[in-house]
């Protein structure tokens, strides 16, 4: 399983991955599934996907690879985003129809990212190759195992949030993910784009002894329960 | 869909359920989930149910009829915890077998309650009719929608919770349920009972307009945005 998060909010963009594949519980690995392009300067494209590896490293080796050929329509020189999203729909199916395999082996991916002369997007690609993109009604997407982490989502993240704190709930929503489903888990790629910047931030990886993640651990569980504590107790009349 | 909890704890049985069922988006009714059973002074039966509505009435129904018939084994004659799960998974291969159905239209119940002479128990019955049991490790089971509440049960539930706070946690995790998915819908039944009280509960259904359950949704919300706002920011490397 995997779950990653990306939002595309005022200040910029925030983008979270997980890095945890397993093929059944006996089989766990860590590959990166969050994936920069770009060119300082012009361009930051950030690639997020979940479902089987095989296809969605397929589609990024290709997305590459055809970087360095040059030849064609490819990441660092489509001239929007929702090019780049239509590019990675097609590059999707295309090698679902060389493998000859069907949906059940398919990915989506989250696709984000600023190109000079155009406002910042962001984008869900399904498993088909078609997409949808973010508003500010709707200013986060997730992939993967999406539900426990959700709740957080839902109660505090706006389009106007400040980045830090964007960053604050999606770290928290990826520590309720990683809590309930063992099949996510870390370490977690982040990455943090600043809109207008065009600048191509290094990103970073945070494993169990990061000291900024784990006091989110703890902090946040004692932040829970102190909340609930808070809470006055149910009527009398619940109890007959 | 539904969303249905049960928690045995040190002091007793804690168990909520929705009544929204669907069939899809155009086709929602309130119908209850949690059906009390016993004898006051004798024993006490709380079955929850989740999953196909005609296969889950007609296992209530039966249980019930078979009551008044007096007939064999019942819920107010089997002489433990244990017979009244497996009385409950017969009941439902029976329902199963007579519509000539398969596991797709099945559905899955929380058992819990306690009979005089034996400890409180609980159990989570399968679409296949058997069941396991809860323990101190393991203090409660969900049924149904089950992943957005989870979190907050794995990070503040323990066995030896007092059944108000537990009654409080179970409201909180159905309201982050309620929040994220449009099928799990109010009003809410729920029931606490006291172990070796042997006193049938009438229970309480909450609708919206409850002073408490809105107080919950409100001060809950709050409360997870100040813990979220007294962590520190993340360190300024995590920017670069």
């Amino acid at each position: 399983m995997t779950y990653c998060v990306a939002m595309r909010l005022a200040e910029g963009l925030v983008c979270v991955s997980d890095s945890r594949t397993n093929a059944g519980v006996d089989h766990i690995a860590v590959f990166r599934k969050l994936h920069r392009f770009g060119i300082d300067g012009e361009r930051l494209i950030v690639l997020q996907s979940a479902g089987n590896l095989a296809t969605s490293q397929s589609v990024v080796t290709l997305l590459r690879q055809r970087i360095n050929s040059d030849d064609g329509l490819h990441l660092d020189n489509v001239p929007t985003m929702f090019e780049a999203a239509r590019l990675v729909g097609k590059t999707l199916r295309e090698v679902l129809a060389h493998d000859d395999i069907d949906r059940d082996f398919s990915c989506s991916f989250l696709l984000s990212g600023q190109i000079a002369g155009e406002a910042p997007q962001l984008y869900n690609i399904y498993p088909q190759g078609n997409f949808i993109a973010a508003t500010e009604d709707t200013p986060y997407f997730q992939i993967g195992e999406s539900k426990y982490g959700k709740p957080i989502l839902d109660r505090a993240l706006n389009y106007q949030l400040s980045l830090e704190k964007a960053l604050r709930c999606a770290l928290i929503s990826f520590d309720s993910t990683i809590r309930s489903n063992l099949s996510v888990g870390t370490p977690l790629d982040l990455l943090v784009y600043r809109h207008d910047s065009l600048r191509l931030p290094t990103g970073r990886r945070l494993y169990d002894d990061d000291p900024y993640w784990a006091m989110i651990r703890t902090q946040w569980s004692e932040g829970l329960k102190q909340a609930m504590a808070s809470m006055p107790p149910p009527p009398e009349e619940y109890w007959v």
